[in-house]
């Protein structure tokens, strides 16, 4: 069917259900980061395919709303259909609300399917003087004849090798959060916050290893909602044995109609509209973040070796990469899109590579694929933040100029995110000052030493202070948090200069807590650059003026000496950057060639 | 009467009035921060004469609570009496509200003044389960004899050269804020806000020029609730002639109780609960801070101005008074009460030197008294953050060691607000040490580039990275918002590294405001320092990457040569010293003598 077709057959169903205006947002039954192909009904029908997006369709009139990353191709995906691009946070450009409200009459209704909304979203909306809402209308599903399934992949264990914690005690902790908040039951809607308590991991999201889920835990009970299917006769048996009961991930509707007169804890950010109309008045919400993503965000005493293991053999990957990138290059044909395919070899050899590694866990291979999808912006493409190579626009990559890689693996031992901007022949002196300019925030950044007590908040000048003394800066934020082979963008940490309105998403930074450590530059139709590297949060000292906390750089990945003016850096940084560089040429040469170990030692010797 | 026969009489009032447990906080009532001799009811009962602390009394008990500035004093003012000292934030002692909450029985009542206690801590302790209230008992008005009189100076008023905007512009402006808001009636409670407003001062409370009052806006009235007789006629006429409506102080209560179904705009950190409960519940409330709030904050071009020429005058009388200082210790006798006095001797002088300066503001002499109660410690003293010298501790000044001198001025011009530490003889290298890490952060914070959307959370870190560094800390904000004429502490600016949990109080920096730049350093029983100068936030520029901001420093006074190590500081903050002392020498140098002058330049050369 065309858009138009589409488009046809949805009103249709919307004069059936006396549905005046119907919304399709890009989400899933849980509010996750990337959806699956089930979920891509925005996609089906406005026939633009962005990450982000909100279509709202009239009898009269198809709108589709999505933000600044994707202004172009959304006007080049929807060119010649009906829908019309509403340009988010641009100048006198309505909200979906905003829009809604100066169209919708009183007693109008307008429609959604509740479960692909989440609760915050949806009361939103609803909160539209005069609007009558259905929440239950898969309109979408109605007209879409060869809609992909829901996924349902084989859940695995996570050994208590990798996870650090036996999922009893887990939930024993949670149970204590519970009774200080005096909540009843606990509802867990996230994916990644099932996954991490449970231990348990799937691939029903693409770079994101979770399952399709919904978790009840009361003072007695824990009950898991989950596609049977999807669960292996030993990990049921485990769950009997353990008391954890299993039913179906559909009842957890039913489930929840049942509960009368308690305090249920939820998290309106990642439970879905009818979730939350499915608990009666009786029972008393207490609205705000689990403390399952607390507790998440720390990491463990084994979780932390087992990053430190998996950045090893991250680095070990890189570097090696950026060896045969720099030794190829003007040689062998390459692209963007080759380049990432390449980075995937790199990874998957290195894990081999530490087979016989004592600290391996066992029973799996260690590399378990991409953490996202990489972004491989050579040149002017480096500029574009969120720039993914299309075949349309995949540039051949010549022996000049610079590339952008960003990308990140899912390793048993943990999750890495690491950028490198990579120098492949001639560079310009603007080029060495703009990346010292970002190494200088990267390094001071990791080197800070803080006060208990502070967010990301309190630190994000620091990375951003040699750009924003030179009247630069970058558009985005400076740190996001990192799961355990799970979501590599995880809350509550981050590193941002503006304090968000939302108060529990400034969290105070802990021991334990690994956070991106993420400047750039982007030149528009110049070059990009950024520099990233996990960092992990420590006790630095206590005394009588309080504990003193500090970072712990985890990626070990060389920064590219051509590019790196000395002469712009303080002693200080300077010798941030020699102690940086030592670290990494001792934790990765032994895993190099030859050739490969020189060529680091040169590049690591400042000169 | 003594304390006992005090509490006693209280007693026996609590009896007649069924009341179980009689509150008295330390509060005016409008929350100012300083208050005035009728309020001190507190101080009445208990004998204690700190500024900050809570009397609870029952049949059976007399507790008084205070924080940590004040525990060795009320030890010793508490002795001998019945009352048990009760310290604020120490492990395991109960918040006033958990004691109530702990001994309180359904039914039980518990008493208070209204007038004299917020609505926002009145709700809190109303919201104790079962507690009963009486809002209505000033039970130490019944048993003060000789109670001092409610304050009623004699209000005059600031020039439009001093304000740079006549009030009816300011209302103007406010009625926009409360049409965005869509509120009816903006309840205007706090002192100072009224003051600003109406461009009017007096001197109801120390240190803090402004009177009595409350003020309604409407859309089409203004109505000032004020102590008639403090009104001259030629006041009282322009206001009738402008249309604001003058009615007595206390028919303010009258005048809320008559409002019907309004949406009311009120601040529950600045109104009292006598106030809130006036207001009907038929009307809608408003509670946020008011516009006035962050209009105020932000000064505009001929505060500005004028600002700067109030810390010409400053720099003068402190510089000559470092000078005077250093020239006379150990040849004439001084203490630290005695240096205060004289301090305040050369503010006043050097104002008078400025009055043929064509800056001037007409018609009064420009100096108006101190912005708040000189802070002067010598050796260990410093050390004590809120030191105030008494007459047992008041400390002989000898030429030897480090004296901490915190002062600041009322000028037709402005309100400024200073730390210098002055050497006096020989010093330490410790002490030099110390010096020199807090002037550096002192200097790194007021050269500060940043991009808009910056709050002081973002920026307090520049100021402590010295310190952090070497694991030390001062237990205090970097910096508070300065008022013009007004309160010398200002909300909502401030420059800290944690973030509060009310939002509005982590003010985003706006061109225009005012806030100190204050960081120290303590050892307890050795000496303190703190360098304090304020800073106005201004653009710096604008282009494709957003708006830059940054600081101009007001204060113009030397740092003590003889205290700083060059060594310890960076290429960057030895330019940064020098620019600054070059600024200071030239801008100062005009109104010195000679030997002063020489002795400027002197300590103002880097070597």
């Amino acid at each position: 069917m065309s858009i138009s077709e589409r488009l046809k057959s949805l009103r249709s169903e919307m004069c059936r259900h006396n549905i005046e205006a119907y919304i399709v947002p890009t989400c899933d039954f849980h509010g996750s980061e990337e959806i699956g192909g089930y979920f891509k009904t925005r996609q089906y029908i406005s026939g633009f395919t962005g990450s982000a997006g909100t279509a709202v369709i009239t009898q009269k009139e198809a709108l589709l709303w999505t933000d600044g990353r994707y202004f172009l191709q959304a006007e080049a995906q929807l060119k010649g259909s009906e829908f019309i691009l509403m340009k988010s946070g641009q100048p006198k450009v309505p909200t979906v609300k905003q829009y809604l409200k100066s169209k919708i009459k009183k007693g109008y209704v307008v429609g959604f399917d509740g479960r692909m909304m989440m609760a915050s979203e949806a009361e939103d909306i609803s909160s539209i003087d005069g609007v009558k809402i259905n929440y239950s209308v898969d309109l979408i599903g109605a007209i879409w004849e060869d809609r992909p399934e829901l996924p349902c992949t084989q859940i695995w264990e996570l050994p208590e090798s990798a996870s650090g914690e036996p999922y009893l005690k887990k939930i024993k902790r949670i149970r204590k959060e519970m009774s200080k908040s005096e909540a009843d039951i606990l509802l867990l809607t996230s994916l990644e916050e099932i996954a991490w308590t449970l231990n348990l991991r799937a691939n029903d999201i693409a770079c994101t290893p979770v399952f399709m889920s919904y978790m009840i835990i009361t003072k007695n009970d824990s009950i898991l909602f989950v596609h049977k299917q999807a669960l292996s006769d030993e990990i049921r048996e485990k769950l009997k044995r353990d008391g954890v009961t299993v039913r179906a991930y559909n009842e957890i509707y039913d489930a929840l109609e049942q509960m009368e007169n308690r305090t249920v804890w939820i998290d309106k950010e990642t439970a879905n509209c009818n979730v939350i109309k499915s608990i009666s008045e009786q029972n008393k919400m207490l609205n705000q973040f689990t403390p399952v993503l607390a507790m998440k965000a720390v990491k463990n005493r084994t979780e932390i070796r087992n990053m430190r293991q998996a950045h090893l053999m991250d680095g070990v990957a890189m570097t090696k990469f950026i060896y045969w990138l720099k030794s190829n290059v003007g040689k062998i044909p390459m692209t963007e899109i080759s380049l990432g395919e390449k980075l995937e070899e790199f990874r998957s050899a290195a894990a081999e590579c530490f087979e016989n590694e004592p600290e391996r866990i066992a029973n799996r291979a260690s590399y378990l694929g991409p953490s996202f999808p990489p972004i491989v912006g050579y040149n002017e493409h480096g500029a574009i933040v969120h720039y993914s190579a299309t075949q349309e626009t995949n540039e051949e990559i010549k022996p000049e100029g610079m590339v952008l890689i960003d990308s990140g693996g899912h390793y048993m031992e943990g999750t890495t995110d690491v950028t490198r901007t990579i120098s492949l022949g001639s560079v310009s002196e603007k080029m060495k000052e703009m990346y010292t300019a970002v190494l200088r925030g990267n390094l001071n950044l990791a080197a800070a030493v803080f006060k208990e007590g502070c967010s990301g908040v309190s630190l994000d000048y620091i990375a951003r202070k040699p750009l924003w003394d030179k009247g630069l800066d970058y558009n985005h934020g400076t740190g996001h948090g990192v799961g355990y082979v799970l979501n590599v963008h995880e809350l509550p940490n981050g590193i941002r200069y503006r304090i968000l309105p939302n108060l529990q998403l400034n969290a105070v930074l802990e021991p334990g807590m690994i956070t991106s450590n993420e400047p750039g530059i982007y030149l528009e139709g110049e070059f990009g650059i950024r520099i990233e590297n996990l960092i992990l949060c420590v006790k630095k000292k206590s005394n009588e003026y309080g504990t003193f906390l500090g970072f712990e750089t985890l990626t070990l990945i060389p920064f590219d000496k051509e590019l790196i003016n000395l002469d712009d850096m303080t002693t200080e940084e300077q010798k941030l950057l020699k102690k940086y560089n030592d670290h990494v040429y001792k934790k990765l040469s032994p895993f190099l060639t030859e050739e490969e170990s020189v060529w680091l030692k040169n590049n690591c010797r400042l000169d």
